[in-house]
């Protein structure tokens, strides 16, 4: 079971837009040369979170994507479902109604045993995902990465950022 | 992020097997049978608990598949990781280290914050699936499934079961 790259790609934009000072964009081309991804597989990473109101985007020469939403309100599940889809990891298909030894008109009552197991985990994962939120993170990168880091890096998305 | 199908069909066998009374075998065309799934896409399943340990095959007209070791010792995380790999969801490919804005020979500390946040619920999701085994889910089985139910999967096992 493994996520698709635009995962990791979509927190990171989330968390560059998240660190924008107020009313500044980036455009798709900004963001893929800044994290060193191809353009257009990002492009629709960006869109999937344009749907889903995490990120706004405006057209014309200045503009670009600023988060839909405070950061504070957007979690990492967020961007995790507008990226993946938010159906569960596990999908019971029901083979417990195959057995040759039930009745005709056999119901079974309520979700499988194994299933019930399986989407309790799922809810575990989404519960540690909807916990942090992109505000934390970015609480987190000021205080972890280097002070030169964070300058070099905002000083670069100044001089590209649309308004 | 989508599990296999033979997620559900090996849990569903294990349960099965679980089941059985000492010494019993049941082989794959039987277990295929009784779920109502494809015999060779199944096979696949099986061989992969085999490998790890969890269920043991034998040959010949009256050979099959049991359990490898102690119901009590078999937890659906070791099931899922058999069929599906035991990889992390979420996979840091360091898009951080592509910043235009790094020197040449910058050498991140630690893993990335966004990286740790993924697999800290990576890591809640198999705690869940860790927490709950083979034994557990047959007693589950036994108290919520209908007594009828169990005797007839029970006799239909038994006309069919190697040793
Ligand atoms: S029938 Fe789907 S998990 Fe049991
Ligand atoms: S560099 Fe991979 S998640 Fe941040």
């Amino acid at each position: 079971m493994q996520l698709r790259n635009q995962v990791e790609w979509a927190l990171h934009c989330c968390a560059v837009l998240a660190g924008l000072p107020e009313g500044a964009r980036l455009s798709t081309r900004v963001l893929a040369e800044f994290h060193g991804v191809p353009k257009d597989y990002l492009s629709k990473a960006l869109q999937n979170l344009a749907q889903a109101g995490l990120i706004e985007g405006s057209l014309g020469p200045s503009g670009g994507y600023r988060l839909g939403r405070p950061a504070a309100e957007i979690s990492f599940l967020d961007v995790v479902e507008a990226v993946e889809g938010a159906g569960r990891s596990f999908a019971c298909t029901e083979i417990r109604c195959n057995s040759p030894c039930l009745a005709e008109d056999h119901k079974p009552r309520g979700p499988c045993q194994i299933a019930r197991v399986m989407w309790q985990a799922d809810a575990a994962w989404r519960r540690e995902l909807q916990a942090v939120t992109l505000s934390e993170l970015v609480a987190t990168l000021a205080q972890e990465l280097p002070a030169d880091q964070l300058t070099a890096a905002a000083e670069w998305m100044a001089e590209r950022a649309g308004r």
